[in-house]
């Protein structure tokens, strides 16, 4: 048997299969995976989207695409993106297959072993993944109820101030941890990597998924309040506000930068699925989009208040949580001592599951705490889901 | 802007986009895309699929699947490749977002910088820019009429015995050349491999596009054909059989390889769309794909015969060309002296396009020979696009 590359014996599974069984088991209430619920699903649009189809349309769908996206979706999401504030002047977007391609893109076009990437602790698993496969060591700074801590990005950006390549943050309703930058915290980053000639990749796949349309203000991308000219990329995705079967994602970013990640992507899949990109087209181009936002948004939020009130009645007082304003995700956090994985066997016994929180350290070592994802579990089965796990904390307290 | 990494210096385009814009241009006769023709694109089937699906099948067609790909889409998907005489036996098989995705995955493996691939010369371009992105150097041997010369492979083989982590081989209707291996070359290469512990690559995306049924028998897989053991991977793809837009592949082999592959996937795309997985399924099991074989196998015999004929009647003699058996690409030699480039740029004069050669070439350096796509060229067009090509080569002669 060949020898494996470097890249492959440091490989990490980010445990996808095991999450998709729990989600998948009717037996087991799951706040694992992070998800749409099934029954959210716009099946009844993609009937209408499909029937609407030309003949041409079709076979389009059917028919390779350039690599950097059909050009009938990049004229209907430049529009979409522009009216969030996105900038265009100088810069270049194209479609990924799912947000994590966009990662991975470029990841491969700026990471070289050894090179440092700076996260949120705790942090998204796929990304994490996508960066260590490419040789990279990370570096973390812990958050607050508002974001990042300035003091800790800086000081961890100032100690890696020659390997650090890229900054990786996700600031609204942050994957695992569900909560928001303020505008304050928002223009504290930028303001914290001004001049550093280091590459910020904003994920944004939740931002349009607040619970209350007052908190829209929040959810500004930092792209569009970065100054012409900084190195910042945003990456987003149609997974949580449309289907996550699509593999459909994107990246905006420097046109330098982005025509490398395109070049790169020539290579990994030669183009996103066109058949998927066809639908998602039309999908924006009807204003089908605002419609189905209006629904989830109202369900999620629906879903997070049963959580949050579970858990004001059923967790044990020294362990603390995360209060989110939109998204898909409560992050708990126990006392130190705790190990969440004996937390997770103990609610599995009661056919409960959720994610333990050491997947999410870039470093790879804090135990205590745990995500819980609400999004894709029934809402009648929520408060009984938090029940389970409560108690489970309780047993090992 | 942050440094590009070593990976993104290295990177050569394949030139898709350049290749689809000669191709989506009616004023342009095309030999350049290795793209199915538009008419040729089975939409009716994708209709009738499509309004088939249940509601269950519609909801997993807009989710997230396992990484390894959707489960009745690898079953159906089994079904047809041990009907092809494939092993599975201590194999693992995933789908991939297309071949190229397979071909990617396990070069991310594989390979690491100063690693060697052995390829035929010319080669898949797309494969070449795979292997390139990781670093990889190419070592190359010719091929003639029956496939790879064996003694030329052994050659390569031994002078890179170190570093040689691959050996990519293209056997049934090869791009670019068009020729398929006999039955004898192929034990042949399969002896040469054998002991060196080198992974081989069947990458095998025509082998069901012979043009006469008595030359199925010459598009057996090496796969099936190699020793239990041996560490060949096997790679394919939906996009000759079924439509290119649908972005569907599979890689075939040693459960080790084929595992790390999987986690290589995770971070990469985390998924191939669900959604055309789905319908592939159903394509798979509802037994159109024969139906479908026959219809483009006649077509594109059609299509090659025509082209030939044009090629007899009006090549100058100097020049020599493949005369293919099944699948897409004629394969044009000229004298040494002379430059496709030039060609390519007189007959563009005259609106009709193809792919120059050095593209193919692993070295990058050989110049006098092209690459004719007859796949895609409406068949009325194609004996006016040979004249004037074959007029361009002759006014450089």
């Amino acid at each position: 048997m060949p020898r494996f590359s470097q890249s492959a014996r440091g490989m990490r599974s980010s445990e996808i299969r095991r999450l998709m069984a729990f989600a998948a088991d009717p037996s087991i209430i799951s706040f694992s995976g992070g998800m749409p619920a099934a029954s959210l699903l716009p099946t009844q649009v993609i009937d209408e989207l499909y029937g609407s189809l030309s003949l041409e349309a079709k076979q389009a769908a059917l028919q390779y695409g350039p690599t950097s996206g059909y050009p009938p979706l990049l004229a209907s999401l430049t529009e979409y993106l522009r009216s969030k504030g996105l900038p265009f002047e100088g810069q270049s977007l194209i479609i990924t297959t799912g947000a994590q391609q966009a990662i991975n893109l470029l990841s491969k076009t700026l990471l070289d072993p050894g090179d440092v990437v700076v996260s949120e602790n705790p942090s998204f698993i796929g990304a994490l993944a996508a960066f260590l496969s490419y040789g990279a060591s990370m570096a973390a700074a812990p958050l607050d109820d508002n974001g990042i801590v300035i003091d800790e990005l800086k000081k961890v950006l100032d100690a890696n101030r020659s390997r650090a390549k890229m900054v990786y943050l996700n600031p609204s309703f942050q994957n695992p941890a569900g909560i928001i930058y303020s505008e304050v915290r928002r223009r504290e980053v930028l303001e914290a990597l001004a001049g550093r000639d280091i590459c910020l990749l904003e994920d944004d796949p939740y931002g349009e998924l607040y619970f209350d349309e007052r908190d829209r203000p929040l959810t500004v991308p930092l792209k569009a309040m970065a100054a012409a000219g900084e190195p910042v990329c945003y990456a987003g995705s149609f997974s949580k506000i449309f289907g996550p079967g699509l593999r459909l994602g994107w990246l905006l970013g420097p046109a330098e930068i982005v025509e490398k990640c395109e070049l790169a992507k020539q290579s990994m899949d030669a183009c996103s699925s066109t058949f998927t990109q066809v639908l998602a087209h039309e999908y924006l181009r009807t204003g089908r989009l605002p419609l189905y936002l209006a629904t989830v948004r109202a369900a999620y939020a629906r879903r997070a208040t049963i959580m949050l009130d579970a858990l004001a009645a059923e967790m044990p007082s020294p362990v603390t949580w995360t209060r989110p304003k939109g998204g898909f995700y409560v992050w708990v956090t126990m006392p130190e001592s705790l190990d969440a994985s004996a937390v997770f066997a103990e609610a599995l016994k009661s056919r409960a599951a959720f994610v333990t929180g050491s997947g999410f350290d870039p470093y790879g070592v804090k135990k205590n705490c745990f995500r819980l994802a609400f999004a894709h579990t029934p809402e009648e089965k929520i408060a009984e889901g938090i029940r389970i796990v409560a108690a489970a904390v309780r047993s090992i307290l």
